[in-house]
């Protein structure tokens, strides 16, 4: 294998062979390739692209290069859902116990915020004592006692897509369908599930600008899971606005609590309930109809609210200590209107402000900060009525402010409220 | 400066800016950008361009990495001819004298052969004690005492080329026109030059496969140089034939001291002549009508073949000197027919494989092997009739013979002969 045939091929347009992936990946992942001929390579997939062929093979090369979870036949089914990230997507803390509860297995491998979109192990690490560093087995064990389990990668699993994603990272080759897909679904598959949910996010606060771009990176993670013989769909959402009330991440952990505790924002049951009833239907739990029933009765028998608390406590946390939050402060609308657009990202950035989350890699965060948004696209709002509710340290209150003002774009003119679930790609 | 910007801006098809290009260029040259950041914006420029400004930034930012001649207004003016590379190309050794003998100053920086194209240096290391590794002040002192200098490339001039080159020719990004553009110009400008020809060859021997291709190239060199006010016009020549009778080292040598003597080859002398009669004209030292003649002159008077032996004098050989041959064989044709076509570059690796080319940067070279070629594209030959002698080591001839037989083809039907030059670009 000459790792200059192969850009030159890519380079050209060609279709790589399943051999040629894997040369190319494994000697990647052993060190043998050097980064700048990956770094050539991944502008030339970035900007001529990958068949359904290739990108299966990228995935099924990029797992090689680690370990996999292997699962007993007298497991629970394993399922997972995974976001392509967004402003105050809370789901994965809501759905996995309810996951759970219905009798799946949840073995989530998340990660922290990236941009502006928050990270789940980030906000779960408000909760004191939460650890997101479990060993593959001790994730293993969290699965077979509680049934689900939220913790970072470990160095085993996917390192091909750790060294890819940091290469990506400074080469201006991230956002690129085929790359997208092998870095999300290498990752995902390594969990060895039977079923899988994608939320593909599109719109001010999602890594996909348009409606479009999301229903194509959705059919291709669709696609490569199903390659790989795993059911797979995928829910397109707007992101247009952040899911639910909480942008932050004590404050998004009180607002996932609240939802399992029945007091979820419609928004956010919404996505919970139509991403789970995903799983139950492709594990074969549950048919369409009753499948939103069987999770809704894990919240309202309190079951899921248990099971959390259970998740929480095997991985070392303790839900019932206090969760610090910064002083908070009203941010009221300089004049009235018609919530016309909201910025999302701009929201992800007021928290980012805050310190809740992070301008570069490894920054630590202060975790008691967040925005609670009051309005959503189409409402009307009068001068001086209050837009959200600010948790800050002093310092940065001022600039959060300003920043959350501009996030808001007011019109004269109503516009309609945004639909939440687009389209569904199976 | 943030280098992925820059990289993300050419990814989208951007035009960058002087600024942008000067900043990736030396940040490079110095170590600060790294390779995967290099090879990713290379990958970037080969697939979506470069426009004239940006390829003239490039060329111009990568001069600026190493030092450059500095000539002095009582020296000659200072010209140069450069090839994209060909078989049996041996004008340099032939017209370096005869500008000399006409008042103007030659600094010429050569390179080795690369793929299956002979290298200026390589050949004139024939010449028993030749030193193609002189300092600058060693080259500068050869122009200005004898008028022509022909050595390789010092650590000084253009490092960034160096690095650049080594990792385009690693990441599949070496046959880009901006590129090549800045990597042959950045030299040539480096040698302070008043006026440049180029000899962009096409064919089977050559690195642009079609007339077109070359063309294109010639447009980006010659629009380059003139941006940077250098006179520079360039020739678009054929190279679906080996130039001259000769191919290899020291019998390259031999066939260019005898056009010295006024005993070349037809197309070896038009070539040289026309390419000089560029250089004349455009530093204003002859008219269009008396360019010609005036280097006619200087192989009729004897005063180039002096030239020559007077540098090769003062670079330390001794033209006098024995150089060794290895043992001739005939090629004969093993069937009759016209000659419809050579592959230029098999006769290339012809010579490769009786080791007079390297096929890894580094080799060291049998400089005494060669081929002969009796026929050009064209030609009706008799079955048994020579077609070519080799000078080769015994152990290799029987490939070699192989080889070259394999390069000829032959029909039953007449071809044209093929016209050397074919287009001029100014």
């Amino acid at each position: 294998m000459n790792p200059v045939w192969i850009i030159e091929k890519k380079r050209d347009g060609g279709e790589l062979s399943t051999e040629e992936i894997a040369g190319f990946v494994s000697g990647f992942a052993r060190g043998e390739v050097p980064d700048y001929q990956m770094s050539a390579l991944a502008m030339a997939v970035f900007l001529n692209g990958m068949t359904t062929a290739e990108t299966a093979a990228l995935t099924d090369h990029m797992l090689a290069s680690g370990e996999r979870f292997e699962w007993d036949a007298g497991d629970q089914p394993m399922v997972d859902k995974h976001s392509t990230g967004g402003i105050g997507d809370k789901v994965s803390l809501v759905l996995a116990p309810m996951l759970a509860c219905c009798g799946l297995g949840v073995p989530m491998i998340s990660g922290r915020g990236l941009g502006s979109t928050g990270g789940t192990l980030d906000k779960l690490e408000a909760i004191p004592g939460f650890r997101t560093d479990l060993s593959m087995d001790e994730m293993r064990r969290v699965v077979r006692d509680v049934g689900c389990v939220i913790s970072g990668a470990t160095p085993e699993l996917v390192p091909a897509d750790r060294k890819l994603y940091a290469l990506r990272d400074v080469t201006a080759t991230v956002p690129s369908i085929p790359m997208i897909t092998g870095s999300i679904m290498s990752k995902k598959l390594a969990e060895g599930l039977a079923a899988l949910v994608l939320d593909v996010k599109f719109g001010s606060g999602a890594f996909m600008k348009t409606a479009d771009l999301a229903r194509e990176l959705a059919r291709s993670l669709v696609d490569t899971g199903r390659r790989m013989n795993v059911a797979t769909t995928a829910l397109v959402t707007d992101m247009n606005q952040p899911l639910g009330r909480m942008c932050g991440n004590a404050v998004e952990v009180d607002e996932s609590v609240a939802a399992l505790e029945g007091r979820g924002p419609a928004d956010l049951m919404e996505a919970t309930l139509a991403l789970g009833a995903e799983l139950l239907v492709s594990t074969g739990e549950a048919t369409g109809d009753d499948a939103r029933a069987k999770l809704q009765q894990t919240i309202d028998s309190g079951s899921a609210r248990e099971k959390f608390a259970e998740m929480v406590a095997a991985q070392g946390g303790d839900l019932d200590a206090p969760r610090p939050i910064a002083p908070a402060s009203e941010v009221a609308s300089p004049r009235g209107g018609y919530v016309a657009a909201i910025d999302a990202e701009a929201v992800g950035k007021t928290v980012i402000a805050m310190r809740g989350g992070r301008q570069r890699q490894g920054e630590s965060l202060d975790l008691s900060t967040g925005v609670e948004m009051f309005v959503r696209v189409g409402d009307r709002i009068e001068a001086g009525q209050p837009l959200a509710r600010l948790f800050s340290q002093p310092a940065d209150e001022e600039t959060a402010r300003t920043m959350l003002i501009e996030a808001i774009t007011l019109a004269e003119q109503p516009t309609a409220p945004l639909a939440l679930i687009v389209d569904r790609i199976t």
